[in-house]
This record gives structure tokens, sequence and C-alpha cells, in this order.
């Protein structure tokens, strides 16, 4: 099979496609690059390592990384070099895939956005390596970039990505931990990676070092906005249309925002409940919504909410450093469409 | 715990110290710093990444990927920065132990080197994970060096040699597959990347292109001879020295080159038994051993020594465009010294 004649014929898809929020709006011509590039870039003449690279592609996503660079790239100068602005979103996307299909493997994720996982179709052997093809074909291309600082910050996001993957692994269960290390956790899992795709951006955009401070600061609030209505939806999310059951996070021994705040307000016979929901597997799933029930009805999921209008809110800040215009403007509607987000 | 401080208290090892071998005389001061730089390196406020790292580290190793960038860049010029030699040593370690961790998950190898594995004493998934850490740090320590062909070569070597990786694991138990892709297999899980720290070394030396062209030969031959000395040993080793037993490669479903060359020579019932224990857990130690006898005794292991013997003689022969020093004289040692190691 020719790998690339594969490609031709897979059009590569993302969750937003049918969205009409203004970011995507602005950014899609250039994600519909991104998707163009993701495949090219991913050719091989090994086709299992081909083929894992489309199916995680034609399972969809936000695409929320490659858009973050490109706005950014963009509301700093709309003249900035287009063919750069991919070349980057690209890799940005692949490292994302790379961790997913390492988290699947890490999980035992057996499926995501409703599509089979690499590691249920072709077992953790081939999702381990295959995710390590994504990373090193995400720094082949950026080596394509000739710029040393880019480089740099997106290895040094990888080390905090996988020190917070490793951080939350060590805490599963341990509720002193994950009280300790929530913040660490979400910025290494999430946060720290938006920030690098928006700091990256600006960089290739040549914006002034404070621009490139601001736009890092943005994505990482959005990043921590991002996360903590992740964490919403695994409380309160329409299982239909997040893909998973409500509390698959508890199930597996990941705290989130809304029951940690829980812990402080419930009564002490739900309390313990709650403590005994977390990484236990025996637990039947009515059992998990009535605790996730218990959640809201303590006002820690209000709480837990507010927290993302907060961080929506320093995320704005930052943007007051660009001149108005169209992209600006979807770098605060993407800001505002994170938190309101249902899916 | 400060990692820092736990770093200083361990002191590293690789497997050929006690070793007299010239190359190592020549290389010990650089491989010296490899090791503290290695350790200063994976120093993380995450206990867990660091120790999974030291963990690696403690195993030991020959250090022969670092050895040959080092001896390269000094055979190119005595004079080169040995601060930038060290740092990409440095990396190209990090990387080779990234790629070790991730196959003894792929492997669900136990013990390596005599020692447990990463992922039996932390599990697959902190195993994956730490794999991820130390080629983030890898990259993050190469872009220092601000030279953006050697991230050029190191990385589209990953791709290389998890497209190997790839293929080796499509292939298990298939002889067809193993004979069609043997040595695009020992390109990638080895050749590749000691001919990308040949040329990485010559070009910290900033060696002219020739020689840079030739130098990655070179490794890209070194690499061949001790991938299919690893074969023989899988065949003809002594299991106390090598840490494993007879036929391990051949178990796991892997073709050795001594294996692929006894099909032509066995009859047809040795044949038969020889393709029965690809990939065969049930098969017992003393009916591999039985097999692994045939194999010697038709003469399939001299045919593949003499393989190794040509493929240092192809080293050898790239050599010529370096003038005649102490680096260049542990190169041609280290060539005549893998073909004859029996670990």
């Amino acid at each position: 099979m020719n790998a690339h004649a594969l490609y031709k014929g897979c059009s590569g898809s993302f969750d937003g496609a049918q969205d009409g929020s203004a970011w995507l709006v602005s950014a899609m011509p250039y994600l519909d690059k991104v998707e163009r590039k993701l495949g090219e870039t991913v050719a091989s003449e090994v086709d299992t390592a081909f083929d894992i690279s489309m199916h995680l592609f034609s399972a969809g996503g936000k695409r929320i990384r490659p858009a973050l660079a490109i706005l950014c790239a963009l509301a700093t100068d709309p003249m900035a070099d287009i063919e750069r602005i991919i070349n980057f979103a690209t890799a940005s996307e692949l490292v994302h895939m790379a961790s997913l299909v390492h988290d699947d493997v890490v999980d035992e994720t057996s499926e995501r956005r409703g599509t089979i996982t690499a590691n249920a179709k072709w077992g953790n052997k081939m999702s381990v390596l295959g995710g390590d093809y994504l990373l090193a074909k995400a720094f082949a291309l950026l080596s394509l970039e000739h710029n040393n600082e880019i480089i740099r910050v997106l290895s040094n996001t990888a080390v905090t990505m996988t020190e917070g993957e490793i951080l939350q692994a060590s805490s599963e269960g341990s509720i002193e931990a994950w009280q300790e290390n929530y913040w660490r956790i979400i910025k290494g899992k999430t946060a720290a990676f938006m920030g690098a795709c928006c700091e990256c951006g600006a960089i290739i955009a040549e914006a002034p070092a404070a621009t490139c401070a601001a736009l890092c600061e943005y994505g990482l609030q959005v990043g921590f906005a991002f996360q903590i209505t992740d964490d919403l939806l695994d409380i309160a999310g329409d299982p239909a249309l997040i893909g998973k059951e409500i509390g698959t996070d508890l199930m597996h021994g990941k705290f989130t925002l809304p029951a940690l705040i829980a812990l402080e307000y419930l009564d002490p016979q739900d309390r313990r409940l709650l403590l005994g929901s977390l990484g236990n597997s025996q637990i039947t799933r009515d059992e998990v919504r009535g605790i996730a029930d218990k959640v809201i009805a303590c006002g820690a999921l209000e709480q837990a909410r507010q927290v993302t209008v907060d961080c929506a809110e320093k995320a704005l800040a930052q943007l007051s450093c660009l001149a108005d215009s169209e992209y600006k403007s979807a770098l605060v509607n993407l800001a505002e469409s994170v938190i309101n987000r249902s899916v």
C-alpha cells in the first residue's frame, strides 16, 4: 500500500468543523493547511507507522493547539510567514497526538472521541512506538524551521508535560498528593503546552519579548480553563457529547477540581463516599452518578466553574498588548468558548 | 528528596569500565564527564522522573554511542569544543536510554544487564512516561547547542529508529517479513543511530561535508557489525556474560542473521524445528539450545560472523579521510572490538 496515495484518499477531520465559533472561522483556512501537512508529514514507507498516525488524525480533535499558534502569530503580525506558522502548528498537533496515544497506553483506554484507540486496535507495543514516531516527526519538522528558540521552548515544554503526567500517575488514589499537586499536574498535562503554542506563534511572528511572554501567559490561562472545564464535564457533562461516562476520571484515580472543592463541603458520609470512588474500578456507574450529583448539590461544581471564568479573564487581560484585528478578536472568542463548551 | 543531592551520592557506571580497550582508554575522560552530565540533565523536582532516569543510568551500559560521538569529533579536530561534544554525547545516551526503556515496555522485559527493568519496577505506565521524559530532556539539551543541523540529523534518526522498531514489531513471527526487512530493521534499531552519533561528532568539530558523510558511514557499518554480533551472542553467547538465555530473540519472534542463514542449510526437519521456535514462548530452554546448536553446526553462525568482519572492514575503510591520531586509532580499535566482544 502506498502511504501517500492512501493519505490523498483520506480527508482529515476536526471536531470543530461543524462549529460556527468566530475563532474557528478565522483559523479554519490555516487549519485546513495543517490537516494536509499532518498527512504529508507522517507519510512513511513503513505502513504501520503511517496507519497508526492516520488512525489518530481521522479520529479528529479540536485542533485547538495549532489554532492557538496560528492566531497568536497572525494577531501579532497579519503578514507573518504562513509556511512557518503551518509547520509549527503541525508539529504542535503531532506532539499533542503523541501524548494522547501514550496516555491511552498509560490509562488502558479503549475508546476516545467515540473511536477505538490505537492501543485497542494495534496493542500497547505499537502504540508506544507510534507515539515515539509522531514525536520524532514533530522535531524533524521543527528542525526545518531553523529557529532554535522554538526547539528550546517546545522541548522544555515536553519535559514539563511528561513531568506532569508522571506526577499525575504518582498521585493516583492519594488525596493529599492531588491537593498538593493539582495545579502543577494540570499545568503539565494541558496548560504549559497551550502556553508554548501561543509563545511560539508570537516568536515566529517576531513579536517583542514582552508580547511573547504575554501570549504565553494567555495560553497558560486558556489551558487551565480548558482543563478545568474537562473536569466539570467529567462531573456534569453529557456522556453522548463528551464520548465517555460521568466520573471516568474519578474512577481512574484522578481527582477533578470540583471533587477537590467538594471535600470541604460534603458531610462526613458523602465525603467518605467520594473518597471511596477514587480509583475504584469496582464502583457501579449509578454510584458514581450519585456521587457526581452530590458534588453538584454542595455547590462545588459552580465554584470550579467560577475558577474557569477567572482563568479566562486572566487570559483576556494579556491580550491588551495586541492591536485590534480579526485575529485578536478570535483569541478573545477562543478564551470565552473554551469555558462554555459542552464537548 | 533533593534530586541533585541524590545524584551526587550515586555514581554512574558503564559496563566497559573494567575493560582495557584502547578506544575506551581514549574516550574515558570524556565519558566520565558524560556520566556527570547525564545525572545533572535529568534532575527533576518530580522525584519519580528522576528516580526512573537514575535507575536506568546506574544499570550501566557500554556508552558506545557517546564514545562514537566523542571520538569522531576529536579525530576530526583534537581541539574541538569539549563542552559542545559532551552535550551532544549526553543527549545521544538519553535518546538511547529512552529507546531502551520503551523497548522493555514493548517486549515486557523484566531484566536487562542483570538489573530489574523500569517497567518491572514502576510498571508500564511510568516506563512509557519515563522514556518520554528522557527523550524530551535530550532535545532540550540539544536546543542549547544552537546548531540546527544536529537537531535535524538526530530527529530524522529518531524517525528511522521508530520506523525500524515498528517494522520489527510488524514482522514478528513472519519469516518472509524478516527475510525482506532484516537489514532495514537492524539499520533502524541500531546502525542508523550510531551513524548519526558519528556524523554529529564530525559536525560539531566542523568537519568538511565529505568527512561528515564518511564518519556517518563508519558509524552505520559499526552499528551493523554491533547488531549482528548481538545476533551471534543470542545463538552462541555465554548467558552469564550477556545476562540473558540463549535464543531469547528467537523466542520473542525476532529472527537473527545466523537463523536466517541457517534456513538455507538445515535439512527439512531441523528447518521446521527452527521455524517452530520463532515467537514460541511454549518451547523449552533445552529445545532452544538444541536449535541453536544446529544453527552453529550447519555453518550459519560462522557465515554471520564473516558478515560482521565485512562490516568492520567497510567501517575501517571510511577512516582514511582522517589524519593519524590517538582518536583515529581508537576508532579503528572500536570497530575491531565491536565484533570481538563477548558481552
